[in-house]
């Protein structure tokens, strides 16, 4: 499925090709966020005109609601919401032990209501594959358990042996046709947690591995510590997906740990709330500074956005409610994440990559607005 | 600046064309509104796919934000907005009679409070027909006093005395490079008061007449009963504008009237509650009727929604809070009204607009829910 091109000579990262049912996919890749079947504020043609290559779906919300025999009836999600590319389904299992509140959890699966109108349902590995399955992704995930960042360490030793758990039962149901599964690892910031839970997935032979349990609220430090953790005990020839994260800056260093995979709704959440994220960091565009500020969101960016308005336009639109202020801001940030990657490929294949990590972290302010709406993105993605 | 091409030989409906400074119109035209310097939920492509010639801006709203300074320094309101085609403006005396506070009504205008913020505030219309310059909008309207449908008799008297002696003073400002100026009729549905208002404004000759004082909660007969007691009155060679107006049915009935221009907020005003517009009536697409009906929006229709989702989807995302779902909305009944009108035209040169009309009308079931958005809308546009 994965075919890994290239490794960074300084640096983990690497240039490769994920091939689906729904075309191929270049990596390291930034997937935009469809939660419930639509990628906040955007249309399928501005996702396309973007750079997308692959969108995320999601198994708990979208068997709540519209539920799955509407999907079923649809043809499948890629059908049902008209997304010719491929959709990665995240499993359920984060928006379970994060949104829902839990009533009991028993060996294959999780008692919860729903966060919606409080209805009793259940979801374990057979039913997130089965869901994923009628979804009909390209690429499922199994069905984990996410603990808090801070939780005690026998919750989290606790939650390693469900996920381990979890995920035999997974790779053991039937998927969809040219269906992949990555398993995910969980751990925390345990070295321990994370070697056995990774060489324990691994030994499944999943098609691909993702790093769990981050974008949970912990500070940088412990995310990045959890990835480092992880990734030495994944193979070379499979795909690593960092699962939640994170800001541009963040995924560059991810990106040099060795990571090709990348979901957050930051972009777009930030958006809604007038942020504009760019280059050398985010700013709140509707500040009285930009009121007669012409520029485009960002010099020199080729977005739809950017191309067609100015900052006291976009300004004023966010200032009045109007929601072209809202598309117009999701747009640019979410084509700068994407461009980005796309730059690190091309970096990447010119050998370059090391410069061009250097200098963007060298120039990227975080903003801590930035940073804290990605600690609450991190319970609501 | 108004060529009459045509008038049908079985209504009054007339075939026409319109040159501003930015390009001609054909008309029957339907002039989606942007208030705010955005037409709700759109962006100016989409209002370009779907055929739009012209669109309109508030001068009453753009003037609270984001303020005179703003869009001066921008370059003028097409500048400031990106939009290239040609804007009409209305003068804000109706918003002064309908959002704001007023204080005192004095002889050269208005002191009111702004809705906003409750600042004092001035117009009247020497500052109308500046704001409009600086706008630099193609057609400005004059500032009038639009009376409740229900005033008394005294007061829509007066209204109309104020309404001509404000025309007056409009005719003599200074105006933008190329701007046209339109007059509006007042008088409610007395006869005697038209006729006046009418006569009155002709004999200054503006360059267009609108009549005002509908859809301002007036029923439909009443709302038939003004146009038809002031058209006789307006000049063949000039075009007519009936402002805030209407149904796609009661554009129809108004076109066969004598009137060539419409605007009205409701096709996206309706939109953002999931109601849909279509040739035979409207619906509401939350509805659990919807569920798993994986047609468009309005079968044959050609617009970007019902080229890509199905009502399935849109009910969906509607359900779900997904901008995309009252975006698409929005798409599909501006286009709606768009390709009305652009069906009139070819029906009014091909010499079927009898027929078409005919058929039309009798084919629309009116939705007393979008009956009642007008209603509605008319306090807000």
């Amino acid at each position: 499925m994965f075919e890994l091109l290239k490794t960074d000579f300084h640096t983990k990262a690497r240039l490769g090709k994920l091939s689906t049912a729904h075309g191929v996919v270049e990596t390291p890749v930034f997937m935009p966020v469809g939660t419930q079947a639509s990628v906040k504020a955007l249309d399928p043609r501005e996702l396309l005109e973007m750079g997308t290559q692959i969108i995320l779906g999601n198994t708990y919300h979208l068997n709540i609601r519209p539920g799955l025999d509407i999907i079923r009836a649809a043809g499948g999600l890629h059908r049902f919401m008209n997304w010719q590319l491929p959709i990665l389904t995240d499993s359920g299992g984060f928006q379970v032990f994060s949104l829902a509140k839990i009533r009991k959890i028993k060996t294959h699966g999780v008692e919860f209501n729903s966060h919606i109108d409080g209805s009793p349902l259940f979801l374990g590995p057979k039913e997130a594959m089965e869901i994923q399955r009628v979804l009909g992704s390209d690429i499922a995930m199994v069905f984990d358990e996410c603990p808090p960042h801070d939780a005690p360490a026998r919750e989290q030793k606790l939650a390693v042996e469900r996920t381990i758990r979890w995920a035999r039962e997974c790779r053991e149901q039937p998927r969809g046709e040219g269906q992949h599964v990555f398993g995910i690892v969980q751990g925390g910031t345990n070295a321990a947690l994370r070697e056995e839970c990774a060489k324990a997935l691994v030994a499944m032979d999943f098609d691909g591995y993702a790093i769990g349990g981050v974008s949970v609220g912990e500070p940088e430090p412990e995310m990045l510590k959890a990835i480092e953790l992880t990734e030495p005990f994944l193979p070379a020839h499979q795909a690593r997906y960092a699962m939640g994260l994170g800001t541009p800056a963040q995924m560059l260093e991810l990106i040099a740990r060795g990571v090709d995979m990348f979901d957050c709704v930051l972009p777009t959440r930030v958006a809604r709330n007038g942020t504009a994220i760019t280059r050398r960091g985010a700013y709140g565009l509707k500040g009285g500074g930009y009121k007669a500020d012409f520029r485009p969101i960002e010099e020199g960016c080729e977005c739809f956005a950017c191309k067609h308005f100015t900052r006291a336009y976009l300004r004023h639109l966010l200032n009045v409610n109007e929601i072209l202020g809202l598309r117009m801001v999701s747009v640019h940030n979410s084509h700068l994440y994407l461009k980005l990657m796309a730059d690190v490929r091309t970096n990447l294949a010119a050998g370059t990559f090391a410069d061009f990590y250097r200098e963007f972290i060298a120039n990227y302010v975080p903003s801590k607005k930035v940073l804290d709406a990605r600690k609450a993105a991190s319970t609501e993605r």
